[in-house]
């Protein structure tokens, strides 16, 4: 039901820039978790943080709208390198979001299938998430099925 | 019943070290999953990168028997970097596992504890990490609760 969603979306996916600050990236951010106090500084250091050497084992991959004025999806890969499994690496997905307005074009489905192409091709011998139970079906459509429960401690 | 036990543990954890490939680490993490083909050189490349700058969100503790021969636990924690939470962070715990002989001395919890105050030392907003269903009443003790599912897959 593409033609009924507000914000229509760009072919493709593209890595998180500088300028998706003011395309609506933290508000985009504010429909999954707790954004709290992230002042254009603190959101232009960590981009560049991801975009170093240092950062990168993350990826993170936007869907903007059609003009290009509005960050619609997004979602992160984070690579983690072990010892187990020959030295093996793992992909963490991680705050997969669409923007309510632009729900019922597959963008979710769309942003999940290249952070999987992303792990394969950074050598990744599993990809891993946590999600809700209800988010259950939407992760096995892309493949994933339940293997373990998630803890968790608040510090 | 810490008498009973055939390897009795030294007080404290340390960092992984070099030394370690010789003092059964990598058979250590053998009890927890496969290992695969780890020569001496890929664990020394491997230590020698998650001692670097690069790979200062990470930290692999380990605790060693009394006479330092042999590594009996170990555990990791990978700090993620966020946007969400105030461009906060989240610890992962990874790859927790006592060696079989060595049971029943809290060494488990002694390691969770210890990435738990490392997460905390990081400024980690909260710990998270995967277990099997019957592992939860150990990490209960520790202090987590259970929230999501874990979803996976295989490369």
């Amino acid at each position: 039901l593409a033609g009924s969603a507000v914000l229509v979306a760009k072919e493709g996916v593209r890595r998180l820039e500088a300028g998706d600050y003011a395309k609506g990236y933290l508000d985009l951010l504010a429909k999954l978790t707790t954004v709290g106090e992230v002042t254009e500084p603190m959101f232009l250091d960590q981009v560049r943080f991801f975009g170093s050497e240092a950062g990168g084992d993350y990826a993170i991959l936007v869907v903007p709208n059609r003009d290009e004025s509005t960050i619609l999806a997004t979602g992160t890969l984070v690579v983690e390198r072990k010892l187990i499994h020959g030295c093996g690496r793992v992909g963490h997905v991680e705050d997969v979001v669409v923007l309510p307005e632009a729900r019922g074009q597959g963008l979710g489905h769309r942003v999940v299938s290249a952070l999987v192409d992303e792990a394969k091709s950074r050598g990744c011998y599993k990809v891993i998430l946590d999600c809700a139970e209800e988010n259950k079906g939407f992760y096995e459509k892309a493949g994933m099925r339940q293997k373990e429960v998630q803890m968790v401690r608040y510090l």
